[in-house]
């Protein structure tokens, strides 16, 4: 999906909204997790519920290749229904990798070809040749790491070199001379919000992915503030606040209203942002 | 496998040699890639014929992604053939993975309970609380990305901080602080020999798993010279140079006398440095 299409998306639907598909089996309710294909099932039940009001998705790879083999192919036919019934959907594989350039091309092929996702996100600490291989794919997108949300972005991400500058914004200013707007994204934790400022004087046009809102904190409010540009510019996940919203019977129509409330208020902050 | 198994295994063997199982079936002999079960059938005579002279085996994970779900079967049969029939070995997955806290403890559970491998390459990026889940597995360890041997390598990994030093050697500092040696190696490339030194200077006792002989360059009496200690603390990895030192039925002969090769050079450099 190229950005034009995206942000056609977010205009129409009035949401940036991005649903993590962190499925585990061991969070998910007890009818699911003990029938046939719980993973896909369980999915399918979340994507069909929430896809009105989201325009992404993001499985993390981690949840799928936990089962191995049948984890796989779990995540492949998520994939396949996503891009059957929702067309419109942008999907992220949020795989966290990088490699040797020969290798990172068989990643690519896996993730651009293979599984046919719109996006991978990819760790920058390898350098130019380890990120170069995901790109090139027409109407694909690397997501790369800068600024993370976890407590652990504090070790090495914030390190300031000889000339003050931390490390977060040294990955941004030289991934941006390998790549254009229209096909490298950052992931920005949203726990930090004024942080956005300082990345947006050297990231002013790159559409950010924000893990941190819902069960991981960080206020929506704040992301948007400083850091929606012109074309929004943003694509903001929810994961566990969206998808185990009730693991009771009806997850799926409990999923649905979470995602419809952050719909509405993603939808109040476009108007007032981008009028 | 515990430090002193591995280093026993080392002694016993004459060898520190890692077979890096990077299986890509455009690269296969065609009597193999045209048969059935070509990435396992192909391992499995890699792993016959080499398996005398090797003491570690690290299937990078790039090349069984990307064929999806099937790959990722062909991996685990391979694994498991390894752990069958040579259970000295050992296996490192090749994956680096890095993810926050709770998804890097599902990678953990995947690869060190499901694959049930010895160890896991993992990316720094995201600090200690993505590389913290991977520990505490009894015998089973983390080989953590510092200094990496590609060209993209000088992008973030030699950038100095304030007080002139490194990220490479803030990776290690840091990072020693989370866990021993005894379940903490480091990736540390080898096209940079004399760099050694100033690796052994943070890291004086960790063992170093070095990608860059062979077919990536890089000198092995370099890295013994600057790199090898007391009990070795070095596994040298070496993939195209064995694995496809032919591409005709003799394939798994021709990998088996590379191998031998290598094992030879390296009995010499143990002796001549261990005695």
């Amino acid at each position: 999906m190229n950005r034009q299409t995206l942000v056609e998306n977010i205009r129409r639907k009035k949401s940036f909204l991005c649903v993590g598909l962190d499925t585990d089996p061991l969070k998910i309710p007890a009818h699911i997790a003990n029938g046939p294909d719980p993973i896909f099932n369980f999915n399918r039940a979340i994507i069909d519920a929430t896809a009105p009001y989201c325009v992404a998705y993001k499985p993390n790879l981690a949840f799928y290749e936990s089962f191995g083999a049948a984890g796989w192919d779990a995540l492949e036919r998520t994939i396949a229904y996503i891009k059957t019934n929702y067309p419109d959907q942008f999907i992220i594989a949020d795989a966290k990798r990088g490699d040797i350039g020969n290798t990172s091309k068989l990643y690519a092929r896996s993730f651009f070809e293979h599984l046919d996702v719109d996006a991978i996100t990819v760790a920058p600490y390898m350098g130019e040749d380890s990120v170069t291989p995901f790109l090139g794919y027409p109407e694909k997108w690397v997501i790369l790491l800068a600024l993370t949300s976890n407590k652990g972005s504090h070790d090495f991400q914030f390190i300031r070199d000889e000339q003050g500058t931390p490390l977060f914004e040294t990955v941004i200013r030289k991934s941006s001379q390998w790549a254009g707007d229209d096909e490298m994204m950052y992931v920005v934790g949203a726990t930090q919000g004024s942080m956005f400022a300082d990345i947006r004087r050297v990231a002013p046009r790159s559409f950010l992915l924000v893990p941190g809102v819902g069960a991981q904190g960080g206020s929506l409010e704040e992301v948007v503030k400083y850091g929606m540009i012109s074309d929004c510019g943003l694509l903001v996940n929810s994961s566990r606040g969206i998808i185990y919203a009730s693991n009771g019977e009806d997850f799926a129509t409990r999923a649905g209203e979470e995602a419809s409330k952050l719909r509405d208020q993603m939808a109040a902050l476009l108007d007032s942002h981008l009028g």
